[in-house]
């Protein structure tokens, strides 16, 4: 008998997750299992911990075909379980004294750390409306990878897609001007009949340099 | 004996991913460990499999300094074992025929499919600079993502930045203007001593819709 490859259960999800081409028709996610997903996905990082990110997940066939229009009919947007909209908040500076009000409160920051981290938020975004933007989508990208991620350990195959008209989606959902249509997930079971070899990936000295 | 609490191998290393405030001063981060991060970071997902992201890891102390230097001089980057500086490359869309060409010349891909993603991905970026600019920032920060897990998993502690000066460290770099510098990741061992209490992070209900 062979040695067992050593197993790395965390590599082994990161391995496995795979955009998906396609889904299995007809499967309900439960919300329940989304929260769960969700309440790891919020420990993602986010600038000054603002997070930025925001979701619409549509699970409603309706709206799912609606949001489907907006994405050039794309077909997996009906059959996946449910398509979600990722959304960057460009006014999430907004949120600070909420955030860090906690913390202050509770006595693990003084007011002079309270004030200083606020003022170096309102520094940073109040008025920028290009880092406001830039903010929304890099923050929104950050805890979407998280998302997709924790979504395959619970066994639920993603795929982010960027084929939409962001204007249409903003109009399907009626979402105001500081919610940046990030990107679209479509979530469900991956259709294995239909399963292709993994795209090119270039190796590691293409694409990073040591210095 | 109370029974143990279920384990998830995966879950663990989100949860236990937080971002470093510190750095224990003078750990070396060996070039195999990061390519091994890396080798693992390339299965993430980017639109049209185009990887946008580039890295480029500073260890080297004097040019880490230069870096500290466009980062407002923040401490974390002098303590940290290396300074990773985060891009995305808005002519990403150029390498398309490289990276579809195996999957061609291999036979997973028609001549009439590879046309067909290879015009798609000319008229998605050819000319429109504000959305390879949002394409270089999404990508390369659901790559960024990625990384920081991996390296958790590998006993590596992680921050990513932004307060930076993006031009300043083009300038350090001598980096051409495809290349946007979408963050800072500081990588190291974290300074327990100095470890707070985790930030307050919304409730599902607040950032999360289901429709």
């Amino acid at each position: 008998m062979s040695t067992p490859a050593t197993v790395n259960p965390f590599l082994e999800v990161v391995q496995a997750r795979r955009s998906a081409m396609n889904f299995v028709e007809g499967v309900k996610i439960p919300q329940s299992e989304l929260e769960e997903i969700f309440s790891h996905t919020r420990l993602a990082p986010s600038a000054f911990n603002l997070q930025h990110a925001r979701y619409k997940v549509i699970a409603d066939p309706e709206l799912k075909e609606k949001v489907r229009e907006s994405a050039y009919g794309q077909y997996k947007i009906h059959t996946a379980s449910a398509v979600i909209v990722v959304l960057g908040d460009m006014h999430a500076y907004e949120q600070a004294p909420e955030i860090y009000g906690g913390l202050k409160m509770l006595g693990a920051m003084s007011q002079e750390e309270y004030d200083g981290v606020i003022g170096a938020i309102n520094q940073a975004y109040i008025g920028k409306e290009a880092f406001q933007r830039d903010e929304a989508i890099r923050n929104a990208s950050l805890s979407a990878m998280q998302f997709m991620l924790i979504a395959k350990d619970k066994g639920w195959d993603t795929c982010p897609m960027i084929g939409f008209d962001p204007e249409a989606v903003k109009n399907v959902l009626g979402l105001p001007d500081h919610l940046v249509p990030v990107m679209l997930i479509t979530i469900g079971k991956d259709n294995q009949r239909k399963i292709r070899p993994r795209g090119y990936r270039k190796p590691v000295g293409e694409f990073v340099d040591f210095m």
